[in-house]
């Protein structure tokens, strides 16, 4: 597979552009060829015009033929799979073992999403029939079912560069809602980009669909996702990434003539809340959950765990110097770009620059040339300095923790009344535990999209039951999932259709349910047909 | 039952406030006692910390006690409908017929979301069960379901003083959620609101839940509604009214250190295509249809076709002539305020200082003195002058419609391409016309929340299958609808319970299934119980 570093407009090449910026190896800061060209204003043009020009056919075909292209992909993926973790291995530094399973998980949610069509009750029809009889009106006709937005733009995420990049979940599900997609790569890993991209057009080309429901565009500044996003025939955007940049795409879009909806997964410390019971009774398990939680991936994950907080006393200092200790063993390594690793740098030093915050771990010395390079750390302070302090609340994304110790019942709640909207949040307890507080639970639940009993918030299943969101600024709209089935309501709406004659209804809507789908039928979830009175 | 004029915090009266208002009986412009105090900064705090403080417990009450507060709000309404009625009709001049089928519709709202909670299945409780076997790393057990985001603002719509004010869809579904209201009421209407408001508290003395879940807030300015919506404690907000105003709102919520989601239903003119064989085969019929659908309630429905398109020619002629004559015989007749009058007849001005549009109905004349009264008016223009003033693009609140001819298909499509986002388009075609304009079908698909087939857009059918909502600037949210049972999604978010014991689970994720809920268990969907393995 030839790399050619320039963006793939319906599949076909760009000329370049006048822009350019290269990969850069982040184990050691080399140069990997080709170089990028950054796209052009027509580019953006011509890919927006394609995507609003197949979506009426796209948007309409058998739901059957969307699942045939993510099944191909998801073999095809496959297959290449050597080449692509080799390349994303050099751009990224993640290591292969974890390149290799992010490879796996995107193409089962690939298949997630093509069994989603398959199976095809997803589309929520709902039908009341009508009743010509009723007084003082008839009662009309009404179905309704879930319809998909339109051409959309998802800006690839940083961390990962397979499963929340270019046939990650955000463009899965958009496809499989019937939705064209304008996909704007991350700079880190443009080679990834474009090998995977190389695949999604040869599956649209082996299952016959038009090569306008996909462009990728290139760009390493804001210039090019700006004009995607402001351009008239885009109706949604996905993003993955920071606070600051999630709300600078909500602002675009909002600030449109005709605003549209971002889904922006942005940043959260995802705090880990450890209750005294535990803390006595499982303190070693404890302490191995969390080291791992904070150095899988050298922290790189939107569900790191960045704060702890543990009853003050004699355990909390064996798990703190224990987890110290462990921490302090583990070699620096590379993130997956200098700029994160500038970044994780900048936010351990403004923690430590705050009043009484310390470190557990050594300083840091001895790092390899290459800028990626970090080391883990495990900060510490008490809730009152933590409470006072609102850098403390922040995201570290990278290898690092904050002990935050807690005097009593009252104190550890009036944190958790502190904190701002999480992804996930993990709670360490016994029974007891749990039912002695029952208050911090309702907060918990009322700030995080998922709550993990005795584990960390770190893995994200990939299942129909997962809600990866959670209230701003986790998100900045709290009620889709970006991974798991669900997140393929993202990009429908709801259309009804009333009084229409059975030639007039989508197939998920006709008499007999020729899908076989379920439905709700006069209020109850049934798959059978619809029987004239 | 006695009007005080006081806003209601949690149940209790408010000692009044500086600034006060009057209301104004639509049909004689007449004062109507008592005099309505605005609320003041501290009743909106109060109201909010109420709110925040009954939430945790108002929300995790079994499902079915919210039931039986919905439940018996509907049958005190009822019994007091006569008096409640009396107060609307001086207050608004709607008819009496009207009011008492808009209060029974109330009722039937308040049902809808009692049977939807008795039910229990709509929470969409999944869930996702273990499997410690797993390679490379253990299956976690994943269950999520729907949960309420917190206490919201809720502002009264001006045109339908029951429906959708005080106790209306909006509250209902909210208070059916879990999330406790404050409700802002319409100046138009105050009394309306003081009854329904007593009878609301009587329901939740009844009922025995914590009066802090609703307070009634009176205010003829911006002021009220704006502290509300900032306020720290409220988690969303739901709207009904114009473009400009749900701007405004959304913009308050998002310029928040925490934004929070707005709903609003603001402006559509709701078109209605003619199609060629429609008008030459059912012309008498069309011209019925849209002549009423223009004048009951005086034009103010929100989904009043402000616009028709029909296919230039002699039946078009025909048409038009026979929609002037049935209307110019329409007497002259009170809007709900003499603000939405004066607005309405400045629309109906404003198109007639457009480019190309003539009035078909006769000139203004021997109005009574009240300020209220209007006249009904069609007015007619072709594509050409149509497409290129986009101030003829809009919704006239009021009984007027403008008539737009079209030459061909070609024109006709793009008319649809050029209109905005709508709550429902209606289309009169036949079977031939319907299969001749795919295209047409296509994008006005697009274009609106609901399609009517050979009718017109103004009945909101109560039901499941009802998507009352549409792409901006018919929403500024296009996935949810204000009508029907699904309006319940919109104050809800998904919450994720991972390994949880059954301890901590909410009882529509515990593995008896003690509700017997519809649940997706493993990718089914199924009311059985989980076996553990």
């Amino acid at each position: 597979m030839d790399l050619n570093g320039v963006s793939l407009i319906a599949g076909v090449p760009s000329s370049g552009g006048k822009r350019t910026f290269t990969s850069i190896a982040a184990a050691t800061g080399a140069i990997l060829p080709p170089l990028y060209y950054c796209a052009e204003p027509e580019d953006v043009d011509r890919a927006a015009a394609k995507a609003a020009e197949v979506f009426p056919v796209f948007s309409r075909l058998p739901a059957m033929r969307r699942a045939e292209l993510l099944r191909s992909v998801a073999v095809n993926l496959s297959r290449q799979a050597a080449a692509i973790v080799e390349r994303a291995n050099a751009e990224t530094a993640l290591s292969s073992a974890r390149l290799h399973g992010e490879l796996s998980r995107t193409c089962n949610q690939l298949l997630i999403f093509a069994h989603l069509l398959e199976e095809g009750s997803w589309v929520q029809a709902r039908i009341d029939t009508a009743d010509p009889m009723r007084k003082p009106t008839p009662k009309p006709d009404i179905r309704s079912l879930l319809r998909p937005i339109g051409p959309v733009v998802i800006l690839g995420a940083g961390n990962f560069p397979l499963a929340f990049s270019l046939a990650g979940g955000d463009t899965a599900s958009a496809l499989a809602a019937g939705c064209p997609v304008i996909f704007k790569a991350h700079p880190a890993h443009p080679g990834t980009s474009e090998l995977v991209a190389q695949i999604l057009y040869q599956s649209i080309t082996e299952v016959g669909l038009p090569p306008g429901i996909f462009s990728l565009l290139y760009d390493d500044s804001h210039s090019v996702a700006r004009a995607a996003i402001q351009h008239p025939a885009i109706r949604g955007v996905a993003f993955t990434g920071s606070c600051e940049a999630g709300l600078a795409v909500a602002q675009l879009a909002a600030d449109r003539l005709e605003p549209i909806p971002v889904f922006a997964q942005m940043a959260a410390p995802n705090p880990v809340f450890i209750l005294p019971g535990a803390l006595q009774h499982r303190s070693m398990q404890i302490v191995e959950a969390i080291a791992q939680s904070i150095t899988l991936s050298v922290g790189q994950y939107c569900t790191k765990p960045s704060i702890v907080f543990l009853p003050e006393g004699p355990d909390a200092e064996t798990l703190a110097s224990g987890l110290a200790r462990i921490i302090a063993a583990v070699p620096a390594a590379p993130m997956t770009s200098p700029t994160v690793a500038e970044q994780y740098r900048r936010h351990v030093s403004r923690r430590l620059s705050a009043l009484g915050v310390g470190r557990l771990t050594g300083e840091w010395k001895d790092l390899p040339d290459a800028p990626s390079w970090v080391f883990p750390a495990v900060l510490r302070t008490d809730a009152e300095h933590f409470l006072h302090q609102y850098q403390l609340h922040d995201e570290i994304f990278g290898p690092a923790t904050l002990l935050v110790t807690y005097r009593d019942d009252p104190q550890v709640v009036q944190l958790a009344e502190s904190i701002g909207g999480q992804l996930a949040v993990g709670i360490f307890g016994t029974p007891e535990d749990f039912s002695r507080h029952i208050d911090l639970m309702g907060i918990l639940e009322q700030r995080a999209g998922r709550l993990v009993f005795n584990g960390t918030p770190t893995r994200v299943e990939l299942c129909n039951a997962m809600a990866h969101g959670g209230p701003f600024p986790a998100t900045n709209v709290d009620r889709f999932s970006a991974v798991g089935s669900t997140a393929i309501y993202r990009f429908v709406r709801p259309v009804t259709f009333q009084d229409a004659s059975q030639a007039q209804l989508p197939d998920e809507l006709k008499d007999e349910n020729p899908l076989g789908i379920l439905r709700v039928l006069n209020g109850a979830i049934t798959g059978a047909a619809v029987h004239s009175r």
